[in-house]
């Protein structure tokens, strides 16, 4: 039971954190970001980490790591309609940081973002990088996780599925394309121009259906999810697990059913009261006890 | 040769980093704090790992060094004057977490600066702690290091060789006062009062005659020191160890000679047109390859 052990020791330290982290700023530490006002700006501040052998297998290729480590900070911003303005990188030095630094310089390259500080240092293995992106709000209020209210509509930006395909490509050598797991993207862009319509957003780090409820308790819901309508990136013999993978970093998030929106989006569900669980899966109730996603490491 | 090899790889490391950090609040990465314009305030960002067994003994105190984690990068926001508005944390979880949030809390009352959000992961040992600062400048121009000028006048706001006392009665379990070492200080109120006069400045992390010299390199300088007037909090008779002992974390900075001071500081020596070595001590130039002071793992 070592590992539920170590998710009670972690839920039990994330609840003392909590109680240290009374800033309003912090949104007690329950969602992706901080929201920081500062003079005219709200700054938009997230830190991940990733370690070897929790995150990812030693063997990964550091530059894909790298990319990991970019675009997962860049897309808690992209949740919360931010422009990124840098980052701070935290890196253990080893062997393969010639990998590292491709991965760093392409993933920073494509979505035009400042490298602008950090530290080195040895140690491990294990080893670990971590990494700070600092972004400023685009439109205020800036969106939670918390404000979904009954009859908004349900959105995805985008299919599920691909990064799961491409995480078996990997794993199995078919040489099949594993891009989507290896490089996720931050929809910056789509984060930027949803943020004005949207009453909740995030993305989906940890699978659909853990997410939704995640925002359905946040919010005080119960999201409703029609599965026929989830877009899918695989075959659809696979939507069942395509609902439980993390890692394709689409934005989830709802509004009010009549706004149009600027950007094309999948509805896939709608916001009800509040009832006995989180979740309705086309009718049925679901709750975190039903095994709904990825729990991090 | 492994540390030799290591001290290349990292510095190889840093240059390459460095072409990657060509925004200018990086500041080219050679400084302590990025240095990021936002609307009409200026951001102070600075983030730096503490590695189990590269920073610290696997059997340290986790509250010190949840302190020496806030602390030390509190300091670099002392550096640039800046006033802190908070910090983001990544924490490997352990068995001694108790103790760890013990010291954060302690940190953080004591400077008053919110926690405002982070990470939490497994991994380890050894584990490994990142902390984000951030901050906003309470003077502009932000000082640097690369401010100094020949005819400054050369400073330090308190005494050097406390924690080095400090860590040798943890060391030898004499009894005696190791709160220093422990539990080091940032000089936030120091730096904020002195950010308007001086022309350089940096907190004391890797010892008075390195960090000294790292000024001098990059303001193009020499620095002359005058050992005798060097504050001590440690006997006389160790001068030369207190000036090469980092963790004191007081703030080194140089001003014009006739610049009156707003705070009690220490006068230590006078900037000289640049020489063939960065320092002079006593008259006797020194350089980097003269053992000047510790460096960072």
């Amino acid at each position: 039971h070592a590992a539920g052990n170590r998710m009670t020791r972690e839920l039990a330290f994330i609840e003392r954190l909590r109680a240290l982290a009374t800033h309003p700023a912090a949104r007690g530490l329950r969602d992706d970001c901080a929201v920081l006002d500062l003079g005219a700006e709200t700054l938009i501040l997230t830190h991940d980490m990733l370690v070897e052998g929790i995150h990812y297998l030693p063997d990964a290729d550091r530059a894909d790591v790298a990319w990991e480590l970019v675009a997962t900070n860049l897309s808690d911003l992209a949740a919360k309609g931010a422009e990124p303005l840098g980052v701070l990188l935290g890196h253990m030095l080893g062997p393969d940081d010639a990998d590292f630094l491709r991965g760093l310089e392409e993933v920073l390259g494509h979505y035009n973002v400042p490298l602008l500080g950090g530290d080195t240092t040895s140690g491990g293995p294990p080893r670990a990088d971590g990494l700070t992106a600092i972004g400023r709000a685009t439109f205020r209020p800036v969106p939670s996780r918390s404000g979904a209210r009954p009859g908004d509509a349900i959105y995805l930006t985008g299919p599920l599925g691909g990064a799961m395909l491409g995480f078996e490509a990997l794993r199995d050598g078919t040489g099949e394309d594993s891009t989507a797991y290896r490089r996720p993207r931050a929809r910056l862009t789509e984060g930027q121009a949803l943020a004005p319509h949207v009453t909740a957003m995030m993305d989906v780090s940890d699978g659909l259906l853990l997410d939704a409820a995640r925002m359905a308790r946040a919010s005080g819901v119960t999201m409703a999810l029609d599965a026929a309508s989830v877009p899918l990136a695989c075959p659809p013999a696979r939507l069942s697990a395509a609902m439980r993978w993390g890692d394709d970093y689409e934005l989830l998030f709802t509004a009010p059913a009549e706004t149009a929106l600027p950007v094309p989006v999948f509805r896939v569900g709608t916001v009800l009261e509040q009832a006995d669980t989180p979740l309705l899966l086309d009718g049925v109730p679901l709750s975190e006890k039903d095994g709904l996603g990825y729990e991090h490491g």
